[in-house]
């Protein structure tokens, strides 16, 4: 089944402690979609500038991603810049210049109305809700968000919510919107707000499903999908929209979702997002084998399997 | 088989977002052997003051800890304070009055001499070497440090992990050791320096560990033991001595020591640090059950389970 991902194409400049980059491809749905393609068709609803040549759509286009829904303004693509020269597992933004971005309203082509999997990447949450809306045949919706939304946009963020099935954040942004500091405290919380499923994302430390009694199976345990770090991290932008591009990928592969189907899914995401990683910008990603995928999975499954 | 413990008794006085505690029985080798001691016999050498009075020392005795090791020194036993207001992963020390810890020299008594397994707690690296060198029936050697010691007794800790088997640190520990910032290589340079296997503790994501080529079984995979956080963490004071309480606790009772094994014991390791923190020092690992530990092990095993 094709999933619907909306978001934004960008080109980002990112310093780390393995080197530079300047203006490359990325955006979190350049990383979800490309990730995301290598388990299912994936359809991109986004803006780019004139900047955006046709080599560049050739990335996405060579994965077999279906880009009808980007859309071309007149202007300059998103450009953002950040380092990791401190700490690798936060940015620390340089600019931000939203460019056409500012003005995203993302218009759903028909074509795409026959999607049953939407993703959400981190944009204002009412641009979220309205996508949502305007699918009315999708089955399940995943959604990211951010501390900015979190913060100054709550009341907007929490009708969206009500509309997202699995919600895909890191521990911080989890602690944030419940205002508490236990994770499992938090997760009730925020599974409250509406999602069927909460997964936290911890970075190296893999990610953490959490269930509402009852959704997609019995009970409410959660799972843990653990990750190695791996030899050198070289540049971590984009390794959230990877995992989330995995994680939902599986999904929308799959005849039917239960627990252990949304587990399997948490192991896909680790390994897209270590992948991601590994090189800058979403080189690692255009052109990995099957084969790669599924031996990272078999490292990750054994790394935590007892006997 | 009995498992010798040489570190720390201490008071503490522990602030925590969930309260505060007053000269409360803490020190290394405390949690150590409580959590040990609900696998293997437990014998302590350790130093303590006057103001150590029976019923302190009837903690230890009441989970049949063998305290013929600790010493009674004239002047006060090592207390320590600290906060954990602004950050549960990480304490801020307010005082530190080492009393008769200062001056602690380690003395082996002879009925201890028939242990085969030693855990060298956080205490100077020359009088770990010292002891490891006194106990010649010892098969296996555990030991911790921490960054005092690897900063500043750099020469001497490196001649003493010659001397230990597993070595048990944290994350940050590591990356200093090695001065590397990437974990698997961190690992690697750190197993050159003598361990056959490192157990690096990331606090509530578990713990991994890495093994020396051939060490313990074939191949050089790590493995990783994740731990859910619990809903509240109390007081994080002492999680990564009951950590290795549990792991060579467990070691020590196994009659063989191959990859399966360790793999478990790293379980049994976050189960027993799990448990610490839920109350204030030591009292949760007082009066544990044995069901208590195997049913958290199966929910820690469960956690991470594909099928």
């Amino acid at each position: 089944m094709s999933i619907v991902v909306v978001g934004s194409i960008a080109f980002d400049s990112v310093a780390t402690p393995s080197g530079r980059a300047e203006n490359i491809l990325g955006g979190a749905a350049t990383y979800f979609a490309l990730a995301a393609s290598y388990f299912t068709e994936v359809r991109v609803v986004a803006v780019v500038g004139e900047d955006f040549t046709a080599e560049y759509e050739d990335v996405l286009r060579k994965r077999k991603i279906d880009t009808r829904g980007v859309e071309h303004a007149k202007g300059k693509t998103f450009r953002w810049g950040g380092q990791y020269l401190d700490n690798l597992n936060e940015a620390k933004t340089e600019f931000t210049d939203l460019n056409v971005f500012e003005r995203f309203q993302p218009r759903i082509p028909d074509e795409y109305q026959d999607s049953e999997f939407l993703f959400l990447a981190n944009i204002q949450p009412s641009l979220q809700a309205a996508v949502r809306l305007e699918m009315e045949g999708v089955r399940l919706t995943g959604g990211d968000t951010m501390n900015y939304w979190i913060k100054d946009f709550r009341g907007e963020l929490l009708e969206t919510l009500k509309l997202v099935n699995i919600l895909l954040i890191n521990d911080a942004e989890t602690k944030m919107l419940a205002g508490e500091r236990a994770l499992p405290r938090a997760a009730k919380k925020v599974l409250a707000m509406g999602p069927q499923a909460l997964v936290v994302k911890h970075g190296e430390y893999g990610a953490t499903i959490f269930f509402r009694e009852g959704a997609f199976g019995i009970g409410s345990h959660p799972f843990r999908a653990p990750a190695l770090p791996i030899d050198e991290v070289k540049d971590p932008t984009g390794a959230g929209d990877s995992f989330a591009g995995g994680f939902m990928g599986y999904l929308a592969s799959q005849p039917e979702l239960n627990r252990e189907v949304l587990k399997r899914a948490l192991f896909y995401g680790g390994v897209m997002g270590s992948f991601a990683v590994e090189r800058f910008g979403t080189e690692r990603l255009q052109d990995l084998k099957r084969e790669d995928i599924e031996g990272r999975f078999h490292v990750f499954r054994e790394l935590t399997h007892l006997e």
